[in-house]
Protein backbone atom coordinates (compact mmCIF):
# COMPACT_ATOMS: atom_id res chain seq x y z
CA UNK A 1 0.00 0.00 0.00
CA UNK A 2 1.32 3.52 -0.64
CA UNK A 3 1.06 6.17 2.10
CA UNK A 4 0.84 9.89 0.04
CA UNK A 5 0.32 13.27 1.68
CA UNK A 6 0.20 15.82 -0.63
CA UNK A 7 -2.24 16.45 -3.64
CA UNK A 8 0.30 16.76 -6.39
CA UNK A 9 2.00 13.24 -5.37
CA UNK A 10 -1.89 12.10 -5.33
CA UNK A 11 -2.51 12.95 -8.63
CA UNK A 12 0.96 11.80 -10.40
CA UNK A 13 -0.06 8.18 -8.52
CA UNK A 14 -3.39 8.36 -9.95
CA UNK A 15 -2.63 9.24 -13.15
CA UNK A 16 -6.16 8.55 -15.23
CA UNK A 17 -7.69 6.42 -13.15
CA UNK A 18 -11.16 6.78 -13.54
CA UNK A 19 -11.90 3.67 -11.36
CA UNK A 20 -11.26 3.74 -8.32
CA UNK A 21 -12.73 3.19 -4.97
CA UNK A 22 -12.89 5.58 -2.19
CA UNK A 23 -13.07 5.16 1.83
CA UNK A 24 -12.60 8.91 3.26
CA UNK A 25 -12.06 8.24 6.78
CA UNK A 26 -10.84 10.44 9.90
CA UNK A 27 -8.62 7.78 11.32
CA UNK A 28 -8.41 5.96 14.75
CA UNK A 29 -10.08 3.15 11.88
CA UNK A 30 -12.44 0.29 13.84
CA UNK A 31 -14.36 -2.78 12.17
CA UNK A 32 -16.68 -0.23 10.94
CA UNK A 33 -13.78 1.45 8.61
CA UNK A 34 -12.37 -1.56 7.59
CA UNK A 35 -15.89 -2.86 6.62
CA UNK A 36 -16.12 0.05 4.49
CA UNK A 37 -12.92 -0.82 2.71
CA UNK A 38 -13.75 -4.49 2.05
CA UNK A 39 -17.13 -3.37 0.58
CA UNK A 40 -15.07 -0.95 -1.30
CA UNK A 41 -12.23 -3.61 -2.57
CA UNK A 42 -15.25 -5.61 -3.82
CA UNK A 43 -16.27 -2.81 -6.73
CA UNK A 44 -13.35 -4.68 -7.80
CA UNK A 45 -11.82 -1.40 -8.16
CA UNK A 46 -8.31 -0.28 -6.95
CA UNK A 47 -9.43 1.03 -3.23
CA UNK A 48 -8.35 4.61 -1.92
CA UNK A 49 -8.43 5.68 1.12
CA UNK A 50 -8.16 9.27 3.31
CA UNK A 51 -7.12 9.79 7.02
CA UNK A 52 -8.04 13.39 7.55
CA UNK A 53 -9.09 15.00 10.89
CA UNK A 54 -11.26 17.78 9.28
CA UNK A 55 -11.09 20.89 11.29
CA UNK A 56 -13.97 22.88 9.20
CA UNK A 57 -16.86 20.25 10.25
CA UNK A 58 -15.38 20.85 13.99
CA UNK A 59 -17.56 23.65 16.26
CA UNK A 60 -16.02 26.10 19.08
CA UNK A 61 -16.02 23.25 21.58
CA UNK A 62 -15.90 19.97 19.96
CA UNK A 63 -13.12 17.19 20.39
CA UNK A 64 -10.73 18.11 17.40
CA UNK A 65 -7.80 18.46 19.49
CA UNK A 66 -8.57 15.28 21.41
CA UNK A 67 -9.94 13.06 18.16
CA UNK A 68 -7.23 10.16 18.21
CA UNK A 69 -4.79 10.36 15.78
CA UNK A 70 -3.05 6.41 14.85
CA UNK A 71 -2.04 6.84 11.55
CA UNK A 72 1.05 3.95 11.89
CA UNK A 73 -1.60 1.26 13.32
CA UNK A 74 -4.63 2.84 10.88
CA UNK A 75 -2.21 2.45 7.56
CA UNK A 76 -1.36 -1.50 8.72
CA UNK A 77 -5.22 -1.94 9.23
CA UNK A 78 -5.91 -0.52 5.63
CA UNK A 79 -3.26 -2.61 3.82
CA UNK A 80 -4.46 -5.53 5.85
CA UNK A 81 -8.01 -4.99 4.14
CA UNK A 82 -6.70 -4.59 1.18
CA UNK A 83 -6.39 -0.69 0.78
CA UNK A 84 -4.48 0.30 -2.21
CA UNK A 85 -3.19 3.81 -1.79
CA UNK A 86 -3.94 5.76 1.56
CA UNK A 87 -4.28 9.39 1.03
CA UNK A 88 -3.10 11.35 4.69
CA UNK A 89 -2.90 14.88 3.94
CA UNK A 90 -1.95 17.20 6.64
CA UNK A 91 -4.11 20.63 7.26
CA UNK A 92 -1.87 22.60 5.04
CA UNK A 93 -2.56 20.53 2.51
CA UNK A 94 -5.70 20.60 2.31
CA UNK A 95 -6.22 24.25 3.44
CA UNK A 96 -3.37 26.05 2.47
CA UNK A 97 -5.08 28.94 2.38
CA UNK A 98 -8.47 29.84 4.71
CA UNK A 99 -11.43 28.39 2.90
CA UNK A 100 -13.41 30.87 1.50
CA UNK A 101 -15.77 28.33 -0.72
CA UNK A 102 -17.94 25.81 1.07
CA UNK A 103 -20.65 23.74 0.23
CA UNK A 104 -23.82 25.51 1.54
CA UNK A 105 -25.96 21.65 2.22
CA UNK A 106 -29.81 21.60 2.94
CA UNK A 107 -30.94 19.93 6.66
CA UNK A 108 -27.59 22.05 7.65
CA UNK A 109 -29.69 23.24 10.68
CA UNK A 110 -31.55 20.06 11.52
CA UNK A 111 -30.72 17.33 13.40
CA UNK A 112 -27.04 16.64 14.38
CA UNK A 113 -26.72 20.11 12.24
CA UNK A 114 -28.89 21.77 14.78
CA UNK A 115 -26.93 21.12 17.40
CA UNK A 116 -23.35 21.59 15.62
CA UNK A 117 -23.74 24.31 13.57
CA UNK A 118 -21.57 24.27 10.21
CA UNK A 119 -20.66 20.56 11.03
CA UNK A 120 -22.44 19.50 7.62
CA UNK A 121 -21.23 22.36 5.68
CA UNK A 122 -17.35 21.54 6.75
CA UNK A 123 -18.17 18.11 5.96
CA UNK A 124 -19.66 18.35 2.38
CA UNK A 125 -16.66 20.93 1.59
CA UNK A 126 -14.02 18.41 2.87
CA UNK A 127 -15.61 15.80 0.87
CA UNK A 128 -16.34 17.78 -2.08
CA UNK A 129 -12.68 18.98 -1.95
CA UNK A 130 -11.23 14.85 -1.41
CA UNK A 131 -13.71 13.63 -4.37
CA UNK A 132 -11.71 16.10 -6.85
CA UNK A 133 -8.34 14.85 -5.66
CA UNK A 134 -9.16 11.30 -5.76
CA UNK A 135 -11.65 11.45 -8.30
CA UNK A 136 -13.03 8.52 -7.86
CA UNK A 137 -15.80 6.07 -9.27
CA UNK A 138 -17.31 4.85 -6.09
CA UNK A 139 -17.15 6.06 -2.61
CA UNK A 140 -18.24 4.23 0.60
CA UNK A 141 -20.00 6.01 3.45
CA UNK A 142 -21.53 4.22 6.62
CA UNK A 143 -25.18 4.03 7.47
CA UNK A 144 -24.25 5.25 11.18
CA UNK A 145 -23.52 8.90 9.93
CA UNK A 146 -26.76 8.96 8.27
CA UNK A 147 -27.62 12.36 7.70
CA UNK A 148 -24.02 12.60 6.63
CA UNK A 149 -24.83 9.52 4.03
CA UNK A 150 -27.93 11.35 3.13
CA UNK A 151 -26.33 14.89 2.15
CA UNK A 152 -23.20 13.12 0.41
CA UNK A 153 -25.71 11.49 -2.00
CA UNK A 154 -27.40 14.74 -2.22
CA UNK A 155 -24.79 16.36 -3.04
CA UNK A 156 -23.27 14.26 -5.63
CA UNK A 157 -26.80 14.20 -7.25
CA UNK A 158 -27.27 17.62 -7.26
CA UNK A 159 -23.66 18.70 -8.45
CA UNK A 160 -23.43 16.06 -11.09
CA UNK A 161 -21.07 14.40 -9.69
CA UNK A 162 -20.12 11.33 -11.14
CA UNK A 163 -19.52 9.54 -8.30
CA UNK A 164 -21.66 6.51 -7.36
CA UNK A 165 -22.21 5.87 -3.07
CA UNK A 166 -22.15 3.29 -1.57
CA UNK A 167 -23.86 2.41 1.70
CA UNK A 168 -21.87 0.40 4.34
CA UNK A 169 -24.09 -1.05 7.35
CA UNK A 170 -23.33 0.08 10.73
CA UNK A 171 -20.96 -2.21 13.10
CA UNK A 172 -21.62 -3.18 16.21
CA UNK A 173 -20.65 -4.52 19.12
CA UNK A 174 -22.03 -7.78 20.92
CA UNK A 175 -24.37 -5.53 22.85
CA UNK A 176 -25.51 -3.77 20.05
CA UNK A 177 -23.63 -0.41 20.58
CA UNK A 178 -22.66 0.94 17.06
CA UNK A 179 -18.92 0.81 16.94
CA UNK A 180 -17.31 4.68 16.83
CA UNK A 181 -14.15 6.18 17.20
CA UNK A 182 -15.71 8.37 19.96
CA UNK A 183 -16.40 5.19 21.61
CA UNK A 184 -12.88 5.34 22.92
CA UNK A 185 -13.84 8.00 25.14
CA UNK A 186 -15.65 6.29 27.22
CA UNK A 187 -15.26 4.94 30.79
CA UNK A 188 -15.93 1.76 31.72
CA UNK A 189 -18.74 2.57 33.63
CA UNK A 190 -20.37 4.77 30.82
CA UNK A 191 -19.27 2.18 28.00
CA UNK A 192 -21.52 -0.51 29.78
CA UNK A 193 -24.68 2.45 29.45
CA UNK A 194 -24.23 3.21 25.94
CA UNK A 195 -25.86 0.53 24.88
CA UNK A 196 -29.11 2.05 25.31
CA UNK A 197 -29.07 4.60 23.09
CA UNK A 198 -29.39 1.56 20.07
CA UNK A 199 -32.45 -0.38 22.31
CA UNK A 200 -34.25 2.94 22.96
CA UNK A 201 -34.06 3.58 19.34
CA UNK A 202 -35.07 -0.51 18.66
CA UNK A 203 -37.88 0.02 21.25
CA UNK A 204 -39.26 2.47 18.72
CA UNK A 205 -38.94 0.81 15.61
CA UNK A 206 -41.00 -2.10 17.36
CA UNK A 207 -43.36 -0.14 18.29
CA UNK A 208 -44.14 1.27 14.50
CA UNK A 209 -43.77 -1.68 13.14
CA UNK A 210 -46.55 -3.00 15.58
CA UNK A 211 -48.56 -0.17 14.00
CA UNK A 212 -47.84 2.58 16.49
CA UNK A 213 -48.16 5.64 14.45
CA UNK A 214 -47.64 8.43 16.90
CA UNK A 215 -44.39 9.17 16.88
CA UNK A 216 -43.84 12.05 18.67
CA UNK A 217 -44.77 10.02 22.06
CA UNK A 218 -42.79 7.84 20.93
CA UNK A 219 -39.85 9.90 20.43
CA UNK A 220 -40.39 11.50 23.80
CA UNK A 221 -40.89 8.45 25.91
CA UNK A 222 -37.23 7.44 24.37
CA UNK A 223 -35.92 10.41 25.23
CA UNK A 224 -37.27 10.34 29.01
CA UNK A 225 -35.81 6.83 29.52
CA UNK A 226 -32.36 7.92 28.23
CA UNK A 227 -32.53 10.87 30.53
CA UNK A 228 -33.79 8.69 33.59
CA UNK A 229 -30.63 6.78 32.86
CA UNK A 230 -28.32 10.04 32.71
CA UNK A 231 -28.46 11.13 29.08
CA UNK A 232 -28.55 14.55 27.85
CA UNK A 233 -30.68 14.28 25.14
CA UNK A 234 -30.06 16.20 21.62
CA UNK A 235 -32.88 14.54 19.54
CA UNK A 236 -34.60 11.07 19.14
CA UNK A 237 -36.88 11.69 16.07
CA UNK A 238 -38.27 9.49 13.50
CA UNK A 239 -37.86 10.62 9.78
CA UNK A 240 -37.98 9.98 6.15
CA UNK A 241 -35.58 7.65 4.33
CA UNK A 242 -36.30 9.90 1.22
CA UNK A 243 -36.04 13.16 2.55
CA UNK A 244 -34.81 12.62 5.84
CA UNK A 245 -37.94 15.41 7.08
CA UNK A 246 -40.67 14.15 9.40
CA UNK A 247 -42.32 11.74 7.45
CA UNK A 248 -45.56 11.67 5.08
CA UNK A 249 -48.93 10.29 6.26
CA UNK A 250 -48.37 6.88 5.63
CA UNK A 251 -44.70 6.70 4.30
CA UNK A 252 -43.56 3.69 5.19
CA UNK A 253 -39.11 3.54 4.22
CA UNK A 254 -38.49 5.38 7.72
CA UNK A 255 -35.62 6.24 10.28
CA UNK A 256 -35.18 6.57 13.53
CA UNK A 257 -31.92 8.51 14.55
CA UNK A 258 -30.73 9.61 18.11
CA UNK A 259 -27.74 11.63 19.57
CA UNK A 260 -27.32 12.21 23.09
CA UNK A 261 -23.95 12.60 25.61
CA UNK A 262 -23.21 10.39 28.29
CA UNK A 263 -21.16 12.96 30.40
CA UNK A 264 -18.56 14.58 28.13
CA UNK A 265 -19.03 12.15 25.03
CA UNK A 266 -21.90 12.52 22.23
CA UNK A 267 -23.18 9.34 20.85
CA UNK A 268 -25.47 9.00 17.80
CA UNK A 269 -27.28 5.82 16.18
CA UNK A 270 -29.98 5.14 13.65
CA UNK A 271 -32.01 2.31 12.60
CA UNK A 272 -34.14 2.35 9.22
CA UNK A 273 -37.92 0.98 9.55
CA UNK A 274 -39.84 -0.21 6.51
CA UNK A 275 -43.25 -0.52 7.60
CA UNK A 276 -44.28 -0.79 3.75
CA UNK A 277 -46.20 1.76 1.87
CA UNK A 278 -49.87 1.89 3.01
CA UNK B 1 -20.58 20.17 -34.42
CA UNK B 2 -22.79 17.88 -32.23
CA UNK B 3 -25.54 19.61 -30.45
CA UNK B 4 -26.33 17.77 -27.30
CA UNK B 5 -28.99 18.23 -24.67
CA UNK B 6 -28.69 16.13 -22.12
CA UNK B 7 -26.14 14.74 -19.59
CA UNK B 8 -26.00 11.22 -19.91
CA UNK B 9 -25.73 11.95 -23.68
CA UNK B 10 -23.09 14.38 -23.10
CA UNK B 11 -21.06 11.78 -20.94
CA UNK B 12 -21.68 8.81 -23.63
CA UNK B 13 -20.24 11.44 -26.12
CA UNK B 14 -17.52 12.81 -23.73
CA UNK B 15 -16.85 8.96 -22.88
CA UNK B 16 -13.01 9.16 -20.81
CA UNK B 17 -11.62 12.17 -22.78
CA UNK B 18 -10.41 14.14 -20.18
CA UNK B 19 -8.50 17.16 -22.44
CA UNK B 20 -11.59 18.95 -23.08
CA UNK B 21 -11.54 22.87 -23.35
CA UNK B 22 -14.74 24.42 -21.96
CA UNK B 23 -16.64 27.45 -22.51
CA UNK B 24 -19.59 27.88 -20.99
CA UNK B 25 -22.06 30.81 -22.01
CA UNK B 26 -25.49 31.94 -21.69
CA UNK B 27 -26.14 32.12 -25.31
CA UNK B 28 -27.15 35.02 -27.72
CA UNK B 29 -23.20 34.81 -29.14
CA UNK B 30 -21.08 38.20 -29.58
CA UNK B 31 -17.87 37.87 -31.18
CA UNK B 32 -16.44 38.25 -27.05
CA UNK B 33 -17.72 34.82 -26.97
CA UNK B 34 -16.61 33.26 -29.71
CA UNK B 35 -12.62 35.22 -29.32
CA UNK B 36 -13.13 32.57 -26.31
CA UNK B 37 -13.86 29.52 -28.17
CA UNK B 38 -11.26 30.54 -30.47
CA UNK B 39 -9.21 30.74 -27.25
CA UNK B 40 -10.20 27.46 -25.93
CA UNK B 41 -9.49 25.71 -29.83
CA UNK B 42 -6.03 27.20 -29.01
CA UNK B 43 -5.15 24.57 -26.39
CA UNK B 44 -5.05 21.82 -28.59
CA UNK B 45 -7.81 20.23 -26.99
CA UNK B 46 -11.32 19.36 -28.37
CA UNK B 47 -13.57 22.10 -27.75
CA UNK B 48 -17.61 22.26 -25.73
CA UNK B 49 -19.29 24.84 -25.39
CA UNK B 50 -22.50 25.08 -23.83
CA UNK B 51 -25.32 27.29 -23.66
CA UNK B 52 -28.08 27.69 -20.39
CA UNK B 53 -29.60 30.35 -19.59
CA UNK B 54 -29.55 29.87 -15.76
CA UNK B 55 -32.25 31.05 -13.56
CA UNK B 56 -30.16 30.51 -10.30
CA UNK B 57 -28.17 33.05 -11.18
CA UNK B 58 -30.87 35.67 -11.62
CA UNK B 59 -32.56 37.96 -8.95
CA UNK B 60 -36.06 38.66 -8.87
CA UNK B 61 -37.09 41.07 -11.40
CA UNK B 62 -34.19 40.65 -13.00
CA UNK B 63 -33.78 40.11 -16.54
CA UNK B 64 -34.17 36.26 -16.59
CA UNK B 65 -37.26 35.96 -18.80
CA UNK B 66 -36.36 38.22 -21.47
CA UNK B 67 -32.50 37.25 -21.98
CA UNK B 68 -32.73 36.45 -25.33
CA UNK B 69 -32.21 32.68 -26.63
CA UNK B 70 -31.08 32.44 -29.79
CA UNK B 71 -29.80 28.72 -30.18
CA UNK B 72 -29.95 28.35 -33.99
CA UNK B 73 -28.21 31.45 -34.68
CA UNK B 74 -25.81 30.66 -31.91
CA UNK B 75 -24.88 27.31 -33.04
CA UNK B 76 -24.26 28.52 -36.51
CA UNK B 77 -20.88 30.53 -35.01
CA UNK B 78 -19.86 28.37 -32.92
CA UNK B 79 -19.73 25.61 -35.51
CA UNK B 80 -17.71 28.04 -37.54
CA UNK B 81 -15.67 28.78 -34.84
CA UNK B 82 -14.34 25.62 -34.28
CA UNK B 83 -16.40 24.15 -31.22
CA UNK B 84 -16.79 20.57 -31.55
CA UNK B 85 -20.03 19.85 -29.03
CA UNK B 86 -22.50 22.46 -27.62
CA UNK B 87 -24.40 20.91 -24.93
CA UNK B 88 -27.43 22.92 -24.48
CA UNK B 89 -29.60 21.76 -21.64
CA UNK B 90 -33.00 22.98 -20.60
CA UNK B 91 -33.83 24.22 -16.75
CA UNK B 92 -35.65 20.78 -16.27
CA UNK B 93 -32.11 18.66 -17.56
CA UNK B 94 -29.53 21.07 -15.10
CA UNK B 95 -32.16 21.39 -11.96
CA UNK B 96 -34.33 17.86 -12.22
CA UNK B 97 -35.08 18.84 -8.61
CA UNK B 98 -35.18 22.24 -6.75
CA UNK B 99 -31.62 23.14 -5.89
CA UNK B 100 -30.62 22.64 -2.99
CA UNK B 101 -27.30 22.26 -2.57
CA UNK B 102 -25.47 25.77 -3.13
CA UNK B 103 -21.75 26.61 -3.66
CA UNK B 104 -21.45 29.52 -1.37
CA UNK B 105 -18.47 31.80 -2.72
CA UNK B 106 -16.65 34.47 -0.69
CA UNK B 107 -17.52 38.31 -1.92
CA UNK B 108 -20.98 37.15 -2.86
CA UNK B 109 -22.04 40.64 -1.31
CA UNK B 110 -19.69 42.68 -2.47
CA UNK B 111 -19.07 44.72 -5.82
CA UNK B 112 -21.97 43.18 -8.29
CA UNK B 113 -23.24 40.54 -5.30
CA UNK B 114 -24.20 43.37 -3.07
CA UNK B 115 -26.70 44.51 -5.89
CA UNK B 116 -27.34 41.19 -7.16
CA UNK B 117 -27.93 38.77 -4.18
CA UNK B 118 -27.84 35.16 -4.82
CA UNK B 119 -25.51 35.95 -7.89
CA UNK B 120 -22.38 34.64 -7.47
CA UNK B 121 -24.04 31.37 -5.43
CA UNK B 122 -25.71 31.19 -8.53
CA UNK B 123 -23.43 31.20 -10.69
CA UNK B 124 -20.69 29.11 -8.78
CA UNK B 125 -23.05 26.33 -8.45
CA UNK B 126 -24.26 25.89 -12.02
CA UNK B 127 -20.30 26.46 -12.72
CA UNK B 128 -19.50 23.51 -10.84
CA UNK B 129 -22.59 21.20 -12.10
CA UNK B 130 -21.08 22.18 -15.55
CA UNK B 131 -17.23 20.95 -14.26
CA UNK B 132 -18.78 17.92 -13.18
CA UNK B 133 -20.60 17.06 -16.58
CA UNK B 134 -18.38 18.01 -18.98
CA UNK B 135 -14.56 17.36 -16.93
CA UNK B 136 -12.91 19.65 -18.96
CA UNK B 137 -9.18 20.21 -18.55
CA UNK B 138 -9.16 24.08 -19.48
CA UNK B 139 -12.13 26.51 -19.34
CA UNK B 140 -12.48 29.74 -20.86
CA UNK B 141 -14.56 32.87 -18.59
CA UNK B 142 -13.79 36.28 -20.46
CA UNK B 143 -12.35 39.30 -17.90
CA UNK B 144 -15.63 41.58 -18.64
CA UNK B 145 -17.37 39.55 -16.12
CA UNK B 146 -14.27 40.29 -13.93
CA UNK B 147 -15.59 39.04 -10.28
CA UNK B 148 -16.84 36.13 -12.07
CA UNK B 149 -14.10 35.05 -13.57
CA UNK B 150 -12.05 35.98 -9.51
CA UNK B 151 -14.37 33.71 -8.37
CA UNK B 152 -14.37 30.45 -10.49
CA UNK B 153 -10.96 30.67 -10.69
CA UNK B 154 -10.90 31.02 -6.66
CA UNK B 155 -13.70 27.80 -6.68
CA UNK B 156 -11.20 25.75 -8.79
CA UNK B 157 -8.30 26.06 -6.50
CA UNK B 158 -10.46 26.10 -3.37
CA UNK B 159 -12.32 23.24 -4.24
CA UNK B 160 -9.26 21.31 -6.24
CA UNK B 161 -11.15 20.71 -9.64
CA UNK B 162 -8.23 19.87 -11.59
CA UNK B 163 -9.19 22.62 -14.37
CA UNK B 164 -7.35 25.48 -15.49
CA UNK B 165 -9.07 28.34 -16.20
CA UNK B 166 -8.09 30.39 -19.05
CA UNK B 167 -9.01 34.26 -19.12
CA UNK B 168 -10.03 35.69 -22.15
CA UNK B 169 -9.05 39.60 -23.04
CA UNK B 170 -12.76 41.81 -23.40
CA UNK B 171 -13.62 42.22 -26.80
CA UNK B 172 -14.94 46.15 -27.65
CA UNK B 173 -16.77 47.60 -30.11
CA UNK B 174 -14.91 50.30 -32.14
CA UNK B 175 -16.30 52.92 -29.66
CA UNK B 176 -14.30 51.29 -26.57
CA UNK B 177 -18.03 49.72 -25.79
CA UNK B 178 -17.44 46.20 -24.12
CA UNK B 179 -19.17 43.41 -26.34
CA UNK B 180 -22.32 41.71 -24.00
CA UNK B 181 -25.43 40.29 -24.89
CA UNK B 182 -26.94 42.79 -22.67
CA UNK B 183 -26.12 45.54 -25.00
CA UNK B 184 -29.12 44.47 -27.83
CA UNK B 185 -31.39 45.91 -24.78
CA UNK B 186 -29.88 49.86 -25.88
CA UNK B 187 -32.16 52.37 -27.95
CA UNK B 188 -29.80 54.07 -30.00
CA UNK B 189 -29.62 56.60 -27.75
CA UNK B 190 -28.77 55.03 -25.10
CA UNK B 191 -25.92 52.79 -27.32
CA UNK B 192 -24.34 55.96 -28.45
CA UNK B 193 -24.23 57.30 -24.21
CA UNK B 194 -23.12 53.55 -23.35
CA UNK B 195 -19.14 54.03 -24.00
CA UNK B 196 -18.77 56.87 -21.34
CA UNK B 197 -18.92 54.22 -18.88
CA UNK B 198 -15.76 52.56 -20.14
CA UNK B 199 -14.19 56.21 -20.61
CA UNK B 200 -14.59 57.27 -17.28
CA UNK B 201 -12.41 53.62 -16.18
CA UNK B 202 -10.26 54.97 -18.40
CA UNK B 203 -9.79 58.25 -16.82
CA UNK B 204 -9.27 56.17 -13.49
CA UNK B 205 -7.25 54.29 -14.93
CA UNK B 206 -5.00 57.03 -16.43
CA UNK B 207 -4.79 59.11 -12.90
CA UNK B 208 -3.37 56.39 -11.36
CA UNK B 209 -0.87 56.06 -13.90
CA UNK B 210 0.18 58.98 -13.24
CA UNK B 211 0.71 58.33 -9.95
CA UNK B 212 -2.78 59.20 -7.88
CA UNK B 213 -3.65 57.23 -5.01
CA UNK B 214 -6.85 58.97 -3.72
CA UNK B 215 -8.85 55.85 -5.20
CA UNK B 216 -11.96 57.57 -3.56
CA UNK B 217 -12.05 60.63 -5.18
CA UNK B 218 -11.46 59.44 -8.68
CA UNK B 219 -14.13 56.52 -7.92
CA UNK B 220 -16.87 59.71 -6.71
CA UNK B 221 -15.60 61.86 -9.65
CA UNK B 222 -16.84 59.14 -12.42
CA UNK B 223 -19.49 58.39 -10.77
CA UNK B 224 -20.56 61.74 -10.74
CA UNK B 225 -19.68 62.35 -14.37
CA UNK B 226 -22.05 59.38 -14.94
CA UNK B 227 -24.47 60.32 -12.82
CA UNK B 228 -24.73 63.87 -14.81
CA UNK B 229 -25.10 62.03 -17.81
CA UNK B 230 -28.80 60.54 -16.65
CA UNK B 231 -26.87 56.79 -15.73
CA UNK B 232 -27.71 55.05 -12.37
CA UNK B 233 -24.94 53.96 -10.75
CA UNK B 234 -24.04 50.65 -8.67
CA UNK B 235 -20.44 51.52 -8.30
CA UNK B 236 -16.86 52.41 -9.13
CA UNK B 237 -14.30 50.97 -7.38
CA UNK B 238 -10.28 50.53 -7.83
CA UNK B 239 -9.79 47.03 -6.40
CA UNK B 240 -6.71 44.70 -6.09
CA UNK B 241 -6.07 42.42 -8.50
CA UNK B 242 -4.87 39.59 -6.31
CA UNK B 243 -8.15 39.88 -4.11
CA UNK B 244 -10.22 41.95 -5.86
CA UNK B 245 -10.79 44.14 -2.15
CA UNK B 246 -9.65 47.43 -1.80
CA UNK B 247 -5.97 47.49 -2.22
CA UNK B 248 -3.37 47.36 0.31
CA UNK B 249 -1.18 50.49 0.36
CA UNK B 250 1.37 50.64 -2.52
CA UNK B 251 -0.38 47.41 -4.21
CA UNK B 252 0.58 47.88 -8.15
CA UNK B 253 -1.89 45.28 -10.11
CA UNK B 254 -4.99 46.89 -9.87
CA UNK B 255 -8.38 46.88 -11.11
CA UNK B 256 -10.95 49.47 -11.58
CA UNK B 257 -14.71 48.12 -11.73
CA UNK B 258 -18.05 49.53 -12.73
CA UNK B 259 -20.91 48.85 -12.97
CA UNK B 260 -24.45 51.39 -13.68
CA UNK B 261 -27.80 51.45 -15.21
CA UNK B 262 -28.73 53.30 -18.75
CA UNK B 263 -32.65 53.59 -17.96
CA UNK B 264 -33.22 49.76 -17.95
CA UNK B 265 -30.16 48.16 -18.70
CA UNK B 266 -27.46 47.59 -16.45
CA UNK B 267 -23.97 47.89 -18.01
CA UNK B 268 -20.49 46.64 -16.59
CA UNK B 269 -17.01 46.85 -17.42
CA UNK B 270 -13.76 47.10 -15.67
CA UNK B 271 -10.22 47.84 -16.58
CA UNK B 272 -6.46 46.19 -15.55
CA UNK B 273 -4.35 48.61 -13.81
CA UNK B 274 -0.71 48.04 -13.47
CA UNK B 275 1.29 50.84 -11.87
CA UNK B 276 3.99 48.49 -10.78
CA UNK B 277 4.77 47.46 -7.66
CA UNK B 278 6.29 50.35 -4.75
Amino acid sequence: MQIIHTVQALRVSLGHAEDTAFVPTMGNLHDGHIALVRQAARTGSPVVASIFVNPLQFGQGEDFERYPRTLTTDADKLAAAGCDILFAPDVAEMYPEPQAFQVLPPLADDLCGAFRPGHFAGVCTVVLKLFEMVRPRYAVFGKKDYQQLFLLKGMVRQFNLPIKILAGETQRAADGLALSSRNGYLSATERQEAPRLQHELRAIASAIAAGEHHFSVLEAAAAAHLAEAGWKIDYVSVRSQATLRPPAAGEGKLVVLGAAWLNRTRLIDNLEIDRGAF
